[in-house]
C-alpha cells in the first residue's frame, strides 16, 4: 500500500500537535506540583446540580435530550446564550447564536469557513495554541501582534496591517482574547479595544473575539465589556463557552455572529458533527433555565479568587527582581517572563526533576520569541502545594545561576 | 464592510446544505404521517439505564466525566469499542480506536486528513448525504459506483477505477456502507465485499467503511461481517457509532484504523474539538462496562423487526407492480423505485398535502439520477399510521396516473 505521507491532504501535512496536550503526563503525576495545567479545577464543577438537570431532561425530555438535534443548537439554550451576551452589553438575539462542541469547534468552524491556504490571520504574541492549531490546519499564515500588560499594542497592530497592505496582502481576521487571555492572563483595557476595532474597520478585516474567561474576574470594577459590544457592522465574531463556569466535559460553547455569516458556520457544522451533544445541551439549558448560572459563577469566582491572590502574593515575595509576571486579575493564568538568557523549554525537564511543572511560553509565540517565558496556572494546586511549588521553582532557577 | 462572499474560503463556497435536514419541518408536524425521518425512534432509548450511568459517573467520577479528556477518547471506552469490533470478527485493539463526536465527525476528520481539492472519492449510487457533505466541504470530486440489491457492483467499480486511471487520475478512497445502507437499506453480500477489497488493493485506494446499522439486523443468519475483518494491510478505515443502538444525542462514534493513520486523525480532532463530550463518553463507557449493551441491542432489534416486517408486507400488498423496494433486512430504511416518469422531488409537496412524507431519492445520487426513487423509514410510525400513510401514498400516486 502507498506510504501514509502520500495519502495525506496538504492541510494534514500542516497539522501541529499541541505542545500543551503533550505535557499532560506531567500534569497528572501527583508527585509533581503542577502549574502546567490549562483546565478548570474539578472542585468548581456543580456535579450535584448537573445531576438534577440530567435527571429531569432524561426523564421528561428523552425524545429531545437523547435524539439528534438542530445543527444550530437547542432553541431555548440559544436564547439563554443571547441573554448572557446581552448581560455583557452585546445587542444579541438567539437567532444569532450557534451552539458548538466547545469553543475549540467554534475556532475550527470559523477557520474552515474563512481561511484559504496563505490567508493572513493576526494573532497576539503570545496566543492560544488551540486557535493557532485550527488556523494552521487551514495552512493560514499566522502573524504576531505585540501585547503589553494593557493588551494588544495598537501601534504594533497598525504597523503589521500597513506592512501587509504595502506588500499586497490582506488580513482575513485578528484573533484575540481580550479578557484574561490564555496564556498571558492579561485584560485588554477599554481604550485599546476601541483602537483595535477602529484599526480593523480602517483596514477592513474581521475580529474573532474569544471570551471563555470573561466571567472569571477576581477584582471589583474591571471593565470586561467585549469588543463585540462596540461592533455596529457585524465585523466581530464572538465566541463564548460554558467550559470554565460549568464544566468542559459538557463541550458546550457558542458562536455569536451576523446572521448571514452564522448560516455559513451552520453549514460547516452540519458537515462537522451534525449537531452538538443534545444531552449536554439539555443539561446546560436546564441549568440556565432554572436560574442557577449566576450563583455558580459567583462560586467559581470565589474559588479562584483566593488561589490567584495567594499565588500573586507569593510571586511578589519570592520572584521580585528575578522575573516579571502578569497581574491575572481574572482567568486561570499568570504569565512569567524571566531573564533573557533563560530558556524555559530547555529547562522543563530539570524543573520536573525538582518536582514542579510549568508550560514553557515559546509554544504560544508564532514568531519564535518567548523562550524566557512560562505560563503558570493557579487553578490546580491548593495553598500549601502552591507555596512549595513556587519555592521549588525559585530554588531551581537559583541553582542554575550558581551552577 | 466586505461582502460575505468575498470573505469565504473556497471550501465554504462549496458547502452544501443537507436536503434531508431541510425536510425536518415536515418530519416534526404530527398531522403528517412521516416516512421521511432518518433518526432512531426515541422509544428505543434506554433513558432510565442511562440515568443510572449518569448518576454513577457524576457522583463517583466528577473529575473525569466533567473535565476535558484525552483527544483519543476515554481509555476504557476505547477498549470496549475494540471488543465490539472483535465481536464483529475484526482484529482490533483499543489503541487503534479514536472516539468521535458521532460518526459524522469521523467522516469529517477523514475528509480533512485525506482530501485535497479535486481528489476523487468513489461513492455508492445512492450514498449517505452526510458523507457526501463532508467530502464536498473539501471540494473532492465524488464519482458514483452502481449498486444492485447485493451491494456494490464490482464490474461498475472496476470500470470506474480503470477509466480514472486511464485519464491519469487517482482514487483516494471508496466510501461504502455495506450493512443496511442509508439510504438504500441494502446489505452487501460477502463475495461482493471480497471483490470490492480486491479491487481496492489492485488499484491501491483506501476503503472508508461506515457501519452504523450493522447491529440492527432483523433476519436470522445474515452475514454482516465488515470488510475491515478481511483487511490485512490497513487499507480499510472502519467507522462505528452508538447512535442507533443507544442514542444519537450522546454523539458517540469511533474510527478504527491503522495506528499511523489514527495519529493523523487524532491531530485533526485536536483542532476540531479537543475531545468529545466526556459526560457522554463516561455514560456510554459505564453502560458498556456494566454489560448492558447486548440486551439493549436485542431490544432495539425487536422494536424495529416488527415495524420493518409490517411495512415490507404492506408494500407487497399495495405497491406490487407499481414499484420496486429493497428488502431492508436491517437498518432503518427501505428504498423505493417508482416508474421512470415519476419525479419524487417534484411531487413531495403534493404528497405532504395528502398528509404523508418521504425523502426524495435524487439527493442521494451524485450523478443526477434517482429522480424516481424515495427513501422510507419504518422507524417512526406505528402500525396503524404506517398503513394509513402507505395508503395515502398509494392514492397519491394513483391520482397522478389518472389525473
Amino acid at each position: 500500500m502507498s506510504e501514509l505521507e502520500a495519502l495525506l491532504s496538504a492541510d494534514a501535512r500542516n497539522f501541529r500537535p499541541s505542545a500543551i496536550r503533550a505535557l499532560s503526563k506531567l500534569i497528572n503525576d501527583p508527585s509533581i506540583i503542577s502549574f502546567a495545567g490549562g483546565v478548570p479545577n474539578p472542585e468548581t464543577f456543580p456535579a450535584e446540580d448537573l445531576l438534577i438537570c440530567a435527571e429531569k431532561v432524561l426523564r421528561e425530555k428523552r425524545s429531545v435530550s437523547l435524539q439528534y438535534g438542530p445543527t444550530l443548537g437547542l432553541f431555548r439554550l440559544r436564547e439563554s446564550v443571547a441573554a448572557i451576551c446581552r448581560d455583557r452589553s452585546i445587542d444579541a438575539g438567539g437567532e444569532q447564536v450557534l451552539i458548538t462542541t466547545g469553543s475549540q469547534q467554534a475556532l475550527n468552524l470559523v477557520a474552515q469557513t474563512m481561511l484559504d491556504p496563505g490567508d493572513v490571520v493576526l494573532v497576539e504574541l503570545p496566543t492560544y495554541i488551540g486557535g493557532a492549531s485550527s488556523f494552521h490546519a487551514r495552512r493560514a499564515d499566522l502573524i504576531g501582534v505585540e501585547q503589553d500588560d494593557a493588551g494588544i499594542d495598537p501601534a504594533s497592530l497598525r504597523k503589521v496591517a500597513e506592512d501587509l497592505v504595502s506588500s499586497g496582502r490582506r488580513v482575513k481576521f485578528l484573533y484575540t482574547i481580550p479578557n484574561f487571555q490564555n496564556p498571558s492572563g492579561r485584560l485588554m483595557v477599554a481604550e485599546r479595544r476601541e483602537a483595535v476595532l477602529a484599526i480593523a474597520t480602517e483596514f477592513d478585516f474581521l475580529i474573532l473575539e474569544d471570551d471563555p474567561y470573561g466571567e472569571l474576574v477576581y477584582i471589583e470594577g474591571l471593565d470586561t465589556t467585549p469588543i463585540k459590544a462596540l461592533d455596529r457592522s457585524g465585523r466581530v465574531i464572538y465566541l463564548g463557552s460554558f467550559s470554565k463556569v460549568l464544566a468542559p466535559g459538557l463541550r458546550c460553547g457558542w458562536i455569536l455572529a451576523d446572521s448571514a455569516m452564522l448560516r455559513q458556520f451552520e453549514l460547516a457544522k452540519e458537515a462537522a458533527d451534525l449537531c452538538s451533544g443534545m444531552l449536554d445541551q439539555s443539561i446546560v439549558d436546564e441549568f440556565c433555565a432554572a436560574g442557577k448560572l449566576n450563583a455558580q459563577i459567583a462560586r467559581v469566582r470565589e474559588f479562584y479568587r483566593d488561589r490567584r491572590g495567594a499565588m500573586i502574593a507569593e510571586l511578589a515575595l519570592s520572584f521580585a527582581g528575578i522575573a516579571h509576571w502578569t497581574d491575572a486579575t481574572g482567568g486561570l493564568f499568570t504569565f512569567v517572563t524571566m531573564h533573557e538568557a533563560v530558556d524555559t523549554a530547555a529547562l522543563i525537564e530539570g524543573a520536573v526533576g525538582m518536582g514542579v511543572a510549568y508550560v514553557p511560553g515559546s509554544a504560544f509565540f508564532v514568531d519564535g520569541s518567548g523562550a524566557n517565558t512560562m505560563r503558570l496556572t493557579f487553578a490546580k494546586e491548593g495553598d500549601e502545594r502552591m507555596r512549595e511549588g513556587l519555592a521549588r521553582l525559585k530554588r531551581f532557577f537559583e541553582n542554575l545561576e550558581h551552577g
